[in-house]
């Protein structure tokens, strides 16, 4: 029987030379796969106490949407800029060459909201910190990090510290 | 109780003036609302023979990744240019200005795949008439296309007319 990481493929030097790129699209176009990453995440949130789900753009909404309906709370989606319709709070991060940015809208999260950030993978941490970021200043609390795939060689885990992560497959390497 | 519809919020002048931008996030963001969107989109696929979900970037995602897990069949992501890591195919469409295009992993559809096409919303039609191109160069066979909004104003039907079509809230503005 396949495990859930047997469904993950491994493609080097992409999208540029050195990485080792983690494809979960091979995960996702196998039923049978897509329903083991899911019940992944679902185990994360096993005893849980959350109120909304924030998926990150883009891989994060396949993951977290499904978790949103499943577990009957809120999706919102945490988008790059100028996505969003509505007022937004907006967050910049560190990408290995300048910088991005990410929002969310002002009402997305209510004060005291108990929150859960989905993404596909962690690898620096830079989007999901600037995420929590946000949730934060709309008076939100982060109670949970989940991500399907962790490279744990570049140390996400470390300045995310602050934050409880769930992460189903980890690889040593970056 | 609150109908679908009751869910969307109409933005004027967005992104630009003139447009009457039909905002899902606010769907999303009640578990409510995402619910009834997500029966809505379950019962355009009810007595529909399909092997295979695509979804369009990016909200098509989020609609497409839960019928997916939920009638347990694979997931595949059409994608803005660059982002897919493996071999795809690529077609372009006409946006107002200009073009863009869209990609599939070439391993995604199989011949004599029976596919259903989820997106958000129905305006033009370029982006999911450009994608049934996709899956067909691929073999596939286009057995519906679902929407939660259509536009009728902008005529993505009249464009789409040799496919089958569901949507489940119209407007029949632009």
């Amino acid at each position: 029987m396949k495990r859930l990481e047997d469904y993950v493929l491994t493609i080097p030097d992409f999208p540029e030379e050195g990485i080792m790129f983690r494809d979960v699209t091979t995960v996702l176009q196998d039923a049978d796969g897509f329903s083991l990453a899911i019940d992944a995440y679902a185990k994360m949130l096993e005893g849980v106490d959350f109120d909304v789900i924030v998926g990150a753009e883009a891989r994060g909404f396949i993951f977290g949407s499904v978790l949103s309906h499943m577990f009957h709370k809120p999706f919102v989606p945490a988008r790059k800029p100028g996505k969003l319709p509505r007022e937004v709070v907006s967050q910049e991060y560190e990408l290995e060459y300048g910088t991005s940015s990410i929002e969310l809208h002002s009402d997305s999260i209510k004060p005291g909201q108990k929150v859960v950030i989905v993404d596909d993978l962690i690898a620096t941490g830079g989007t999901v910190e600037a995420i929590a970021k946000l949730v934060e200043r709309l008076g939100g609390k982060v109670v949970k990090l989940c991500f399907l795939i962790e490279l744990a060689g570049l140390c996400g885990r470390e300045k995310l510290k602050d934050y409880d992560i769930g992460s189903a497959i980890i690889y040593e390497g970056k």
